[in-house]
């Protein structure tokens, strides 16, 4: 048997002060590093280990990866980060209190911007001191390829060729992999494992910080998943997910 | 120009306790933390910036890495870890409180595990669980390179591979790069990076968590090497490291 473990990131500062952040490099509270560890804690105790772990270049994943890694005594594990694994990228509405916006804006606006597949917010102005090219971090990206928003869709188009060639592709190596990265980037990888449609998958939310296991058997195809945990306060976290954001 | 910095890992709990660790896989204390961020902080302060990290399998290079790269905003950087950085291992010697190692075996003989280029400290056995080859990260390593003790000219041929295929070849992509490492290991780099003699390298004390900044031409000829901080309280931590190890 072999096997993928998902784990979004920790609560992070933005999170707390109900902010979008997209691909804005905001850090873990305590409480997210708080749970963070938990994650790890969980993991040991529950028997998993890893031998290949994969992140996103933002720096509340990557965090939270250093966390779990450190209770499972796997601080030297490979670790791999890409670009591709980030939050999807909200566009000009990246630093602007959630509430505010929808006051802007309304709030069917937002819930469109936030819950539709293939809508995206405005994008960021070339000069924009938050468009991405002026991050030293993206400069090997090819100029075409780095977004000034993004929708869902988007998202999920850009990780795609990332989860294949190198996630996916590494179970023919490892058997066991973690991924810590962002709710929408997540749901790509839930949508393309469980071939859940379009309009179903905006309605998916991953608690923060839950270990989320995929099994597969020997041919690399899905058996079982769940989240490890208790379910009630797994569903508590789903819920105060979806209300906050 | 180009630049690798050499940064020692900070206290760590056993340095605390006295005891010989080598491979051991002891954490840093929160002194070693404070002392890795204060480094972070001094390269930021300074400019520096890097492309590429080097570290060890051992979580205190390792989380001397991250708190440095934290600091820097550089938590993104692409890290490469390897065995070939790990301390000196100690042999039969892990574990002992170097006080009690001195009654028992006499202070010569301890001084000359200690500070001799290539007399090696008793093997462990084959079949003593602190053998590395019971250890899940050590798998991929031929079990003819996995070593059961070492002296500083073992630790250093072991090393000088990787140092010259993966580490300094690296300078031709990269322009800046971070290594953290060990008392010894970076020995190993000092000694090759200055041309040191054998006898000679045994006295060069590197102090914890301070930069230790290596610059270059573009032939990659050495034009200069300093450490970044103040010059006082550097040889205070020279000393220290030279009395305690």
């Amino acid at each position: 048997m072999k096997r993928i473990v998902l784990i979004r990131h920790g609560e992070s500062v933005w999170n707390r002060e109900n902010r979008f952040t997209g691909w804005t490099d905001v850090d873990l509270t305590a409480e997210g590093v708080a749970e963070a560890y938990k994650a790890g804690d969980l993991l040991l105790e529950n028997g998993f280990t890893f031998q290949m772990a994969f992140t996103s270049y933002l720096k509340r994943a990557i965090k939270t990866l250093d966390c779990v890694l450190d209770r499972m005594n796997l601080d030297w594990l490979p670790v791999e980060k890409s670009w591709r694994l980030n939050e999807k990228h909200y566009g000009a509405l990246q630093g602007l209190n959630k509430g505010q916006t929808a006051e802007k804006y309304g709030p069917e606006q937002v819930l469109l911007w936030r819950r539709s597949y293939d809508v995206a917010p405005d994008p960021l102005g070339h000069q924009d001191p938050r468009n991405p090219r002026f991050d030293v971090r993206y400069k090997d990206v090819p100029s075409g390829e780095l977004p000034l928003t993004e929708s869902l869709k988007d998202t999920i188009d850009r990780l795609m060729p990332y989860w294949k060639e190198r996630i996916f592709a590494s179970l023919g190596r490892f058997d066991n992999i973690v991924v810590t990265a962002h709710g929408n980037s997540l749901r790509g990888i839930v949508k393309t494992l469980k071939g859940i449609g379009d309009q179903d998958i905006v309605g998916v939310n991953i608690p923060t910080a839950v270990p989320y296991v995929f099994e597969f058997d020997d041919r690399l195809k899905l058996r079982s998943d769940y989240y490890l945990g208790d379910p009630e306060e797994i569903q508590k976290k789903v819920h105060s997910t979806a209300s906050v954001k």
